[in-house]
């Protein structure tokens, strides 16, 4: 059951933006959600390293999905807020983000992620972030457009 | 010679990760930078809303060319950390950034970006962040990969 | 009954912790609160500013009166997190702060506090802070300490 | 030398907002400050439980100590900005305080602080924040108040 949700989680992962991006899972477990991506030319900034954006995107949905691991699947998570810090500039050529959940509450979930910057075997840390989620009934999310429900800071 | 440097910053909005992304110049002014998208399926998130990613990264763009027009081309602007909250789900079709520099310190910037779902001509502030930015001088981003000079947070 | 409400809060502003500091009430209305503080040496930090934390917990709990004015008697504000700016050294010899309501959701709330540092009657900008608050239900706060009932991220 | 500068720093630490506030030096190391508070009624807001502004002084302040520990005497430590998430209300009666740099740059430093609440023994997580602190050279923080030299974001 866990299993599933788990290789569930995984497939879900890669759609939308974060599929745009080319973010790929490495690891799944209760509370935790790791994920890698080799950094093209079109993830850089304007002196080329990889753009904060792409750091903040990755550490943002890989933290979403920590906490998704510890929902059934009549939950999801939307980010409340989140703050990150920049360390080094990432240059790649593989990004590594490690996320985890700090605190598990019902309805609001606080959760951690740090970005390596890996060359030659070598991981750096570039960059740290906390994000607050909040789970929602995934029902409140299905109602049609016109009427959106309930919502994060609804 | 402001206006080029305006002109000069238009240009070099657009390239790598947020010419990727899609976002394009709207206005440009002293401390202030704006910015617009279109928003299509590859920027959405696995419940049809735009991604917190794509707006973290349209806040953090935009606010770091506000910055940018507060000083000569012979410094670079680096994002040191920020903070962003999403009030509500943007669903677009358009989405707009407006940033603008509060706190103009000669290295360290602090820059604010508020995010708008325009949907029927309506604008609805969807988000709103907080970023640090540094202001490092260009020719220290300039040295070989092998010298990585001066930097952020280092 | 609302300006019975705000005389409430204006008296209720005043315990505990920010007693102890002397943050005084100035002007409350839908949404915003206004405080000042008349800078003491136990104000102070090791370089003779204004202590960061004394900056933090004027904004903070100038925050969360603002969210008090947009709920009844039969909710309680707690603070889920905050971030907070410091852009010059605040000397005093008073300070002020004013927040407002910048999303007012039915459960999440984000307010803004903007701290001056006033001087010979001029104001200047010395701090801003975003903060993310919760309204829960007073009852569920009056529970008997060996049962704390549902809390902030909990 | 280095145990000179952890026993200065020691007596530094306590002293204005942080000596009034009464917290207390538990350990020091190489970029890592320790501290605690015996709680009182002074420390609590309107619930009873101890103010955000307390916990957040209290982060804020052990941060800046332990990045103290990595700097010489010629340099003072500012706080540029922090976020803090709170988890659960602490209600003591003891406060532990434990902060580690996590990215020890030159000029800009990242530390964290993790709160605790402790009765009967047990420590509960109940906070967490991350701080960007800037070392400045101190002769720049001791010129005449006309002249108030660089700062923080200034």
């Amino acid at each position: 059951m866990t299993l599933d949700w788990y290789e569930h989680l995984k497939k879900d992962f890669v759609q939308g933006f974060p599929a745009f991006c080319g973010f790929e899972v490495a690891r799944v477990d209760h509370g935790v959600f790791e994920t890698r991506l080799e950094v093209g030319e079109k993830h850089r900034q304007q002196d080329g390293f990889v753009h904060a954006g792409v750091l903040a995107t990755m550490a943002d949905h890989t933290a979403g999905y920590a906490s998704f691991t510890t929902v059934s699947e009549k939950f999801r998570i939307l980010t409340v807020e989140f703050k990150i810090n920049y360390f080094k500039p990432a240059v790649g050529p593989l990004i590594f983000c490690r996320s985890r959940v700090v605190n598990n509450g019902r309805t609001l979930k606080v959760t951690e992620s740090e970005i390596f910057s890996v060359a030659d075997g070598i991981e750096k840390l570039v960059s740290k972030g906390m994000f607050t989620q909040i789970a929602v009934a995934a029902e409140s999310l299905n109602a049609p457009p016109s009427s959106p429900g309930g919502r994060a800071a609804d």
